[in-house]
């Protein structure tokens, strides 16, 4: 049987935030997960509210001109206790939704508890079990930080499996 | 008494949303106010949540190079009952935020509440009371609509005397 090449995919995850909002990047190319990049953006408190946007939008830009990924994945709220603070998460993810559909990227969005379910096969992990779990599926030395980009490197590995194709 | 000329401002007054964002445009020149104009962008509901939102911030970004204002003037949630309808505004907000820093724009937040008073002089007024101040003062022949375009042409109003000067 002939054996169909699967295209090469590069998905970044993002988890949205007005402070810091992390990102993770994964290729997934014939049949298998390989880490490209993590890291945060961070916006100063203090600084007025809508240059923190704009400079969250710019970021996000940059980093697709640098890593030209072919789909996304963004973490989604979940509203606790604190609806406030789900509120300036809630600007942030609009300005990376409209820099995602600015470069034709599909979006995946996940909810924490499938993000939760994909990595490690328990919707109700806690944190460090999902952290645990990215490391040992990219093959790093050590738990990816902060703590908002291994999220989204998580996110970006469930994406790989349950978002637009399977790795 | 030598009397100094005030320098010509143009505001806009933004009511955000994601299916629809009203705007309205006013000039403050010689200590009175002028229409410009004013109007809604809407979003297509079932088309893809990223698109939405970036057809939203091409669509301001458009609007400031059409009318160059000089400051803007955004009208900010109110948090009711229904908190899950809050976060597609927070989102719609987002990017209307990040158009206008991107131009260099003053900002000015302003609650329901603040744009009420400044309209009608009392906080409590209800919508049609500030929908007819709006026309009055504007010297229009009816109200605008959509209310969303309306409530847009309130902030501006309100942005003139309490924001970033006295028109």
């Amino acid at each position: 049987m002939k054996r169909v090449k699967t295209p090469s995919r590069r998905i970044i995850g993002i988890d949205p935030g007005l402070a810091s909002t992390g990102w993770g990047i994964v290729d997934c190319a014939g049949g298998k997960l390989r880490y490209v990049g993590h890291g945060s953006i961070t916006t100063v408190t203090g600084r007025p509210h809508a240059e923190r946007l704009l400079s969250i939008l710019e970021s996000v830009s940059s980093l697709l001109d640098t890593y030209s990924p072919t789909e996304s994945a963004v973490e989604i709220l979940f509203f606790g206790k604190n609806v406030s603070s789900a509120i300036p998460v809630a600007e942030a993810r609009g300005v990376i939704f409209a820099a995602l559909a600015e470069r034709g990227l599909p979006v995946l969005e996940l909810r924490p508890n499938a993000i939760k379910q994909g990595v490690t096969g328990v919707a109700r992990a806690d944190k460090k079990q999902v952290q645990e779990m990215v490391k040992i599926i990219l093959g790093l030395e050590k738990i990816p930080t902060p703590d908002h980009a291994s999220d989204a490197l998580a996110a970006a590995i469930c994406a790989a499996n349950s978002g637009f194709g399977i790795c």
